[in-house]
């Protein structure tokens, strides 16, 4: 059962416990073969294997039965942070997801170079998603596009996609989308869904139509559509809920942005596990909580490459005993989603999930995989949000709730 | 965790993926003797088991725990529809019950034919639990009762029960029980429970009198009691929470009217479970979700006849190659509660559940059955409005949450 923010809130106590979360992105898997194992059960994993057996272990559903998280909401839950009431605008994921520097105030949305014809009319909203080379050529050609005394930012995500940010100041975020999501008709215009959003809706409309001036005779695009206007939310961060001096190790933008939104540390590393783990320990004495991200475990799943996902999951595996030398209190192992090879996409498979610490409750596991995270004692679907308020339990964290 | 509504219906996708559901009413059983098989394990499935083998499986709880489901709360569970939020009046249930056709705006509700002496005070509230011949003959009496605008049905149900309906312009089913629940006093009068409800309670006081007129000096009853005054509900339909086009192949009144409540087509076909497959088998171009209904397994509890339900478990096995035939994307077998032969009534324990698909992640169960089911994927005690959810991500209806 989830318990509400407040009352853990009221059972924090001062600790020096330290908690690690180490997250293989797109952790869960599925059998190649019927009856064959995961992608986890494949890989020979002797240390997470040790960790399972004398910890306790569970499959996680980030956000809800049946429900394929983005990796935004699986994170967050990871975090302790409801992912049905924390939510992200999609324009602010993705200034994340591009390591855009997205400031309190600032709106951002989600673009598209689509093609329009002479009328305006929308023949294709992905503009026959062309090339990122020359997506990034256009963006550049927007960007510089001015708006009086609102700043504004054209950055390129991949192929026709880009973000928008309008900074200045009395800006809202409460505009409706332009993108009709369907061809034949004309793009909408940004209607203000607010009272104080008519200015920002008037600086939209001023963008898009220099836009599409500007694009005007190009042969890739013609015009943009714009979607899920959003601003930077503002919330209670990890140290305030949960009594934490968080800090991430990750090197992809879209995670290094999802934990500055709850208030991480988000210091620059070199590339790769093995530096991740090394500036891990440089900060081993400043904080209570290191959250390391494992990326290309989930790439390697959108890829479809069953074995590449083994041999990397083997990889992260080597890295566990640099973990267990720093001396945490509380070790969990888990991931935001599953992204079995076999479907090449993120799924709604329950995610395995192991806690280990001293107080552990080990629950007869013979190694780490699915099927021992089906029998174990945190659930074999349970609620990805119950992870942080265990590991702080575990740490030693929390007080007891009455007398 | 269970999604809300808006959720999934943000998610859905375009899709002609096909979900069937077989519903083996009151399927969950207990063992008759220590340590000994239940029903369903008792029962030779081979069909069922290969889903079980190669599917995910559970054991669901329809309302809560310790909450033993009527037919249609636990049936709106499996439709996706959480019965402690999705309430229906008993009126109406009653009414779906007997296959009278309730439209908008009619005003159903329970009624007992009762013994009542001279001086009008309640001494038998089920009139000595007359024979069924004799409350449809009663009820008949009752049926030509004129109110002036408002047209009155009365019809039996079984026993000493039956159906009231009133059907006319502006009434309302803000009305307090005219049974007292007790011998000894006098029935109650209609009460208005709300401001527009004063006529409407005029009707059933008339109504009442009449009725007591009619009856008077017959030796089977003397008087009515009503409860549960009730009218349709006016639900979202499957259509528009899950995008789903769907159709019921059931035999009896009271799931037909459940699954019309939900805005399932409710094709009339021959009796039996093989005619329901064959009218599914022609109806499979027209709509993507199928409810097959099995109403025996249930009677069988109901009479204590453990023999008879391992029987009919075994003959709904037989129809499953019949319905995998078909290729359905999802298959889904459960029921809507339990009905152990031991107990001869409903009960609140879990009831087995089988996700079959081409992306479940098998479990391991060796068949289908409580034991089995208890160590499944999905949970050992887990929602029944999960399932549906669940059958929509496996046949691929449900698109990512957040990026």
């Amino acid at each position: 059962m989830v318990v509400p923010d407040e009352t853990i809130a009221g059972l924090l106590l001062d600790s020096a416990a330290r908690i690690v979360l180490l997250v293989l992105d797109g952790l869960g898997g599925l059998a190649r073969e019927p009856g064959g194992p995961t992608e986890l059960e494949a890989a020979v994993t002797p240390n997470l294997d040790r960790l399972a057996r004398e910890g306790t272990c569970g499959l996680i559903e980030p956000v809800g039965a049946g429900v394929t998280p983005g990796s935004g909401p699986g994170h967050l839950a990871l975090f302790g942070y409801d992912p049905l009431r924390y939510t992200v605008g999609r324009g602010v994921l993705s200034a994340l997801g591009i390591g855009f520097d997205l400031r309190p105030g600032d709106v951002a949305a989600r673009g598209n170079f689509a093609t329009l014809d002479d009328d305006g009319v929308v023949t294709d909203r992905r503009a026959g998603r062309l090339a990122s080379a020359i997506g990034a050529e256009l963006a550049e050609l927007l960007d510089g596009i001015e708006l009086g005394d609102a700043r504004l930012f054209v950055r390129p995500v991949k192929e026709h996609r880009f973000v928008l940010v309008l900074r200045g100041d009395g800006l809202s975020a409460a505009l409706a989308d332009t993108d009709p999501q369907r061809t034949g008709v004309r793009p909408k215009k940004p209607e203000p869904l607010a009272d104080d959003a008519g200015a920002t809706a008037r600086l939209v409309e001023r963008f898009v139509e220099e836009a599409r001036r500007r694009l005007h005779g190009r042969e890739a695009a013609t015009g943009v559509l714009l979607r899920g206007f959003a601003t930077l939310p503002d919330w209670p961060g990890v140290r305030e809920r949960f009594g934490l001096r968080a800090v991430a190790l990750a090197d992809y933008p879209m995670y290094r942005g999802v934990a500055r939104l709850v208030g991480m540390e988000v210091p620059e590393h070199g590339e790769g596990l093995d530096a991740a783990v090394t500036a891990l320990a440089h900060l081993w004495d400043d904080f209570d909580f290191f959250f390391v991200h494992v990326k290309h475990t989930d790439s390697a799943g959108e890829d479809g490459d069953f074995d590449r996902r083994v041999a990397l999951l083997e990889e992260a595996d080597a890295v566990v005993p640099r973990l267990l030398d720093l001396g945490p209190d509380v070790l969990v192992v888990t991931g935001d989603h599953s992204t079995p090879a076999v479907l090449g996409r993120h799924s709604w498979h329950p995610v395995p999930a192991l806690l280990w610490a001293a107080t552990a409750r080990a629950d007869g596991a013979d190694g780490f995989g699915e099927r021992q995270c089906r029998g174990g004692g945190l659930g074999s679907r349970f609620p990805a949000v119950e992870l942080l308020p265990l590991a702080l339990a575990h740490a030693g964290r929390l007080t007891k709730f009455g007398a």
